[in-house]
């Protein structure tokens, strides 16, 4: 009985590879990916969502991240394979180590699926003078339990929730590539696919995709798709809006087949260098890169249109429903003194399910009681069943897809008396997560002049947050959609109206408590004078926020104001969808402070 | 008789030249330049600080930005030379401009001087097929009354100003490139040469710079200057810090002879393709990029030491005091209707130059009263002898140098009754200055980060200013230095203790005000915990902020109780340096609000 490790390094040996690197995404360069692509996991045994393994003949080493040290080790024990820990001191790269571990000869192999054609560029300048070898997926062979691909059912979402039929996306990624007379634009990242098509799915945890490819042309919208997948009337539907139906198989033979003169068009971030080397190099042509930051889907996906704003809105609604049940379950159910952060996630999760349109999590769901809420991923999976007392800190991170837009929202509850240093510290972020929902910018401004608003109030109590402030969210698709952010890194993206963003500052004390403070907002309009175009930000969340750890006197006026208006508006648009024992909790809940 | 540009032509003709390109500098990459080096004036007639001259056989432009549209056009008039507005829709770029004007063979002249190594590359691809010569300054023989480069006097910066000998920084230096056990690094900047061997000098107006370059080595500092320059004194003492003189042409062939073992560490930058081509291509050799962003130099000098931090302290308050005599002689003399901009201009000169230890003005001072404040690079030269009336605002921006430091200081003054608009608008620009101030951030923050703290006010008002909020300050060096500053464009230096930096957001009515309100700040320590080691800046402008245009119900009580702080600092320091007169006027202007 050989381990997957003695497997592939058999393969390795039949095929002349000193090594072989194996990433964690798969060839959509997903978020979340479907088992099948879960090669690293099955080799190494860890399975956190971020870890890139490198094999050679004698050797094996994982890099990961920080939020995985622990459970990779654990996860990892006893296969021989050495834990390298990114961005800490004398950690090596992946390169530097395969430059010392194998001969100078030596050949690496990769999955040519799993590489972005600029990653790909980077690996082989680093790698000099060991030479890549581009296979194609040699764990088909050598996984015999290897689940296949999921093949669920795939359905349209209908134009009074996305408000913009095929032909109108097509329409718009014409024009968005009007400089170029003809053209093929290849479709790779699923959700951007899903956006194109009106299509949702359920074949990958969390975000509701379809595994499919596509390619827009100036004539026709080209999708490529399992046809198991989509009901025949389904398909006559999107073929009235001029979608031509291939094959899930036929994406790279079209693609390397279709006439020389038209310019292809490339994302290069999810372009994979097998693609390349397929529909490009091998057929000697050359690419346009994609001028859109992101990809033009990506670019038009990110600001939403009047009828997707208008369904945030509504989802909102119906989360803080869900967000103001589990409230008050909590509350009821604390003095037993059962509670649990495994169950109050089962009970976030029912009281959604409650709603018709609601269409499953949109994330895996945080809830860290006391200390465990200081691990910004933390994953419940070793102290889920510790029972909450009624003190301290416990924070909620949970988001659903709605058909009318997908949600994330975190709030921090007082589960009983705080110290002083509590309340200072949820005082800082609340005021922080209310900072950033009051600015007020011109047309052009980037996300990253922008995070401080969040992240100043966190400075000035001496802590600091590691994460972005701000992420963008898809209608009813990823709740971590590009390629607008806020967050101290620079990204060139400018904030637009229409962009749907997360808000969400944090204060983590190991060993102690995780504070943070989730709103949702979009970028709208403000106003247009003789100095510019300046937009705003108008918060969409309706959820209720805990007034029990502010201390008013370091709030500020401002901040108290604007707490006090989100209050009475929450009150305002909930109480008539309410009992009306709801509807007197939430007017407590929401009271002016 | 033949016009500047006719002379030019005949030599392009008669070198085969298709084009000449003229731009500002100078060979050290000067912000001010000496007079020799005005050959774009001397050809245009246009004397502003930014403009590129481009001559064909048979036609010329010039390129320069919105500050200088109607002074180019006024000083150019007749001329026969297109004015290119930079930065406006339609505006072709140089290289555009010379493909469509020169044969396709072309060959494009310019002076290999006046051009870093990285703008020459990016020229040289931008202006394919055409080439590029890289002649050696041929305006000697063109320009007959060209000045002679100025040869002023320089002299050593006692250390008591300076903090460290000129020994202790080449120390800083070869530890900065502990990495290579040999090397040789040029210095070309005037700024970074003056601060490495603690010499001033009076060869450019407003930055106190002797013309010299300098060659650092593990063993030993060269400086290349006329011997005329320095005293013998002098030079012995220099000599006894290890310095070795050499006489200013040898800077080339000393770098070119030096053993090629040594790495040739370059700021390309400030890294000329003429001193590149007789220095490093012609020796076969390759350079090693100076991995400081900016230069070495220019990140030793940013942050400043105790004695110089010192010393911009007491810089401040004498620069404070000059202000106040200025603010009340304008009170004063209101009455009469005789006060105007190019008076004040010459009166906070005079107030200054009372002090002993004053050493010039580190740049030409905007005074703008009322619309003239509109312009935010006014300079007085159409409308400075216009009446001050006792109305509307007066802005004052000026500095000096004193042997202590540099100061840069920005105030506007109500000179009677402000409307609404202008005292919202006067308070969100101080607001602005105080947000910025408060400022509280761990190690690593970039300035781009903090903008908005300044920024933020004046956009939440419908306002915009385009230029920067803050930029770093020399001590008894350039008023503008690098690598830091605040800004909304991304730079990837982060702000660390002891750099100096001004802090100056403002609004600009067209035709009506214009706003700006400047203190300097050195960033300082603030504190150290667990979660990083965080710092904060130090106001050390000591000038009173004019209280009249302030609307206390807009400033915020944060905001409110910074500036009350500030007055009463302001006047517990500087009373005892000023007549009972003079302190009583200060208490008034200095009361809380």
């Amino acid at each position: 009985m050989y381990t997957p490790i003695q497997k592939l390094r058999t393969y390795m040996a039949d095929n002349n590879l000193s090594a072989f690197i194996v990433p964690s995404n798969d060839p959509y360069f997903s978020e979340y990916i479907p088992d099948r692509y879960a090669c690293r996991g099955w080799l190494s045994g860890f399975r956190g969502s971020a870890g890139t393994l490198v094999i050679t003949l004698d050797k094996a080493a994982l890099w990961t991240d920080s939020r995985y040290f622990v459970r990779a080790e654990q996860e990892m024990a006893g296969r021989g394979i050495e834990l390298k820990k990114l961005k800490m001191p004398g950690t090596e790269s992946i390169e530097e180590w395969l430059l010392e571990h194998c001969p100078a000869e030596g050949i690496v192999g990769i999955d040519g699926a799993l590489f972005a054609l600029p990653e790909f560029e980077r690996m082989r300048e680093a790698l000099h003078p060991l030479t890549i070898y581009v296979d194609r997926d040699p764990f088909d062979a050598l996984w015999e339990e290897r689940p296949d691909l999921p093949n669920a059912p795939a359905y349209l979402l209908d134009e009074r929730y996305s408000g913009a039929s095929v032909s109108q996306k097509h329409h718009a990624v014409r024009k968005a590539f009007a400089a170029y007379s003809d053209f093929i634009y290849p479709v790779v990242a699923l959700d951007d696919v899903a956006w194109l098509l009106n299509m949702r799915g359920s074949d990958v945890v969390y975000n509701p995709l379809a595994i499919a490819n596509a390619a827009v042309t100036p004539q026709a919208i080209h999708l490529f798709i399992e046809c198991t997948q989509l009901p025949a009337e389904t398909r006559l539907v999107l073929e009235k809006e001029g979608v031509v139906f291939h094959p899930a198989d036929h994406f790279a033979s079209f693609l390397s087949e279709y006439p020389n003169e038209a310019e292809r068009i490339i994302t290069q971030e999810r372009w994979s260098i097998a693609l390349h080397l397929q529909t490009i190099l091998e057929q000697g042509l050359t690419i346009t890169s994609d001028p859109y930051r992101g990809g033009c889907i990506a670019h038009l996906k990110s600001q939403k249109n009047q009828t997707e704003q208008d369904g945030f809105r509504i989802a909102m609604k119906k989360e803080a429903i869900a967000w103001i049940r589990l409230w008050r379950y909590i509350e009821e159910q604390l003095p037993f003194g059962t509670l649990t952060e495994q169950l109050l996630a089962s009970k976030i999760a029912e009281f959604r399910a409650l709603d018709p349109d609601y269409r499953g999590e949109s994330f895996f769901p945080i809830l860290g009681y006391a200390q465990n809420g200081a691990m910004p991923h933390y994953a419940m999976d070793i102290n889920g069943s510790t029972p909450i007392k009624a003190e301290g800190f416990l924070l909620i991170d949970s988001g659903g897809h709605y058909l009318y837009g997908t949600t994330d929202t975190t709030r921090t509850f007082a589960m009983g008396p705080l110290t002083a240093e509590q309340k200072r510290d949820y005082t800082a972020v609340l005021r922080g997560m209310i900072g950033l929902s009051m600015a007020k910018f011109p047309a052009g401004t980037r996300g990253a002049l922008l995070d401080i608003l969040a992240r100043g109030p966190v400075w000035s109590v001496g802590r600091s947050y590691l994460h972005g402030t701000g992420h963008g969210i898809g209608h009813f698709l990823n709740v971590h959609e590009g390629p607008q952010n806020i967050r101290m890194e620079e990204n060139p993206v400018p904030l637009a109206p229409g962009m749907v963003l997360s808000n969400e500052p944090g204060i983590y004390v190991l060993d102690a408590y995780g504070i943070r403070t989730e709103n949702m907002m979009i970028c709208v309009q403000h106003e247009e004078n003789l100095q510019g175009t300046f937009y705003k930000f108008e918060t969409i969340t309706r959820c209720p926020i805990d007034t029990a750890g502010v201390d008013t006197t370091l709030l500020g006026e401002e901040a108290r104001t604007w707490l006090n208006d989100y209050h009475a508006t929450a009150y305002k648009e909930l109480a008539p969808l309410l009992t009306q024992e709801e509807a007197t909790w939430l007017k407590e809940k929401t009271k002016a402070i």
